[in-house]
């Protein structure tokens, strides 16, 4: 272990005992008008019921109504989207909606080529540098595509939204879907794009069908994803808590707090030093209450 | 110090090296067609787009449409709902929809009182026994009252659900909701009831009318507030992120985490006991790094 390391982790240990300091990146975009939705669906509504001064209760008061299909802006797929009998999302255990973050940085592999899609190679590079993907991780691919949203022909890359065989955006491919399903265990995928397919396979959706009937729900639309550190946020799945839904619409959000990793604290931590740090505290625990007695 | 607070301490670190064992409580009732609603609201729709085999993805399939007023079931009151001017719902900061809870229990109080309003006293009980309310706080009332939803009559305590001149259930009193706004600097107040007002106050709104023009949120029929910790949990407001909204459904979960409090490892951590951790860390640390060396 090298004094650098240490002095990292005692750096991370002192920020968690100071005041906390949590950021919170918002990864969803407003819902509103110009949210968009995969083709066929019906349209988005908002109707103001009220605004302005209200007599009966003598206050200012705005009240409205919102119609909206499950599956446009930033939202989830539940698994029962593809997967008969699986859960629809009020039946999603909370503990699947909460996960630390393993956000996979694809930005220069699309630049030249909008049908990249992650691959198992791209996974194993993360943990090379980060350690192995936790359980019950959310894993986020970061391609640089939301900040293309609402414009429906960039964001689907095509001339023709209408058409979903047209489609250019990059996702994740069926194998690095296998392997998130069966190699590790992952609560949660999620894309920048449209859907963690990629485009290009909007009529087949291998990556649906791989995970969905393995319970890890996917995210889609996802905001400001160039915002999370590769590793140490706890990203938060706010989707609404839709009986007998399919998916719906969510807020989601990383929260980069003070025991999360913006700056290597978790990463690179293995078992090892993990278990030093235990051993540590223990030490100074006995150290402690003799000098009390 | 005691030796016992030294444990207490030593125990809520160790906790926080060791593998994360977050529990993720949900504090959101399902959204259903049986979801309250203030009387005069239009009602709630859920409608089946699909549900079975689709020939052209060759696939099991399900998607539906949602049709929802913003203020029923688990939601919240943006500032714009009773404040001109003030944040619409997608103005609301990120960072005022996530804080550490503070659990209000007057569970006892309620008991024999379907009108008892947390007053100032209840607010400063608190602090005797957890320490001073964190900036940036979501204060949630906890009564019980939850257990009743969704049964319109024990809900709203009346015989006459629609008739919004005649309900008993608990709130904030006015003086708190002032102190919270002005003493203390809080983001959300909630409650396990239809609103934080209690329900006599239900054609005055005066805790909507003190806090909302503050840009304090206002949090409706929180569930499953019995199962945080008063002091440690930190709440996210998973909001739909409604563009020009008045408020809107919300998924609320609580996080008790490695680094929040469920045992007592912040309550009565004053500054003092943080200081002394700072300083134990800086000697581990210069230790450690003079036995590397």
């Amino acid at each position: 272990m090298t004094v650098l390391s240490q002095l990292v982790m005692a750096v991370c240990v002192v920020t968690s005992l100071g005041a906390p300091a949590m950021t919170v990146v918002d990864l969803t975009h407003q819902l509103g008008k110009d949210s968009l939705f995969w083709p066929g669906q019906p349209p988005f509504n908002f109707t103001i019921l009220h605004r302005g001064y209200y007599q009966v209760w003598k206050t200012w008061f705005e009240n409205n109504h919102l119609a909206v299909a499950e599956h446009g802006g930033t939202h989830i797929d539940a698994p029962a989207h593809f997967a008969e009998g699986h859960w629809r999302t009020h039946e999603i255990p909370a503990s699947h909606l909460v996960g630390p973050g393993v956000i996979v940085d694809v930005t220069d592999k699309v630049k030249d080529n909008s049908d990249y899609a992650v691959t198992v190679g791209d996974l194993k590079a993360w943990e090379d540098q980060y350690g192995r993907i936790p359980d019950g991780a959310v894993v986020l691919m970061k391609s640089g595509w939301s900040k293309r949203y609402p414009d429906a022909k960039r964001m689907f890359g095509t001339e023709t939204p209408e058409d979903d065989t047209t489609y250019h955006f990059p996702g994740f491919d069926e194998d690095a879907a296998r392997w998130l399903a069966e190699e590790r265990s992952v609560v949660a995928v999620g894309a920048d794009t449209p859907t963690p397919d990629p485009g290009i396979k909007s009529h087949s959706f291998p990556v649906h069908q791989v995970l969905l009937p393995k319970d890890v729900v996917l995210l889609e639309f996802v905001a400001n994803v160039e915002s999370l550190p590769p590793s140490g946020a706890t990203i938060v799945i706010g989707v609404v808590n839709l009986r007998d839904g399919s998916g719906g619409p969510a807020r989601i959000m990383g929260l980069i707090g003070p025991d999360a990793d913006t700056s290597g604290c978790a990463a690179g931590l293995g078992e090892g030093m993990g278990l030093a740090w235990l051993l540590s505290a223990g030490v100074l625990l006995t150290n402690r209450i003799a000098r009390a007695q």
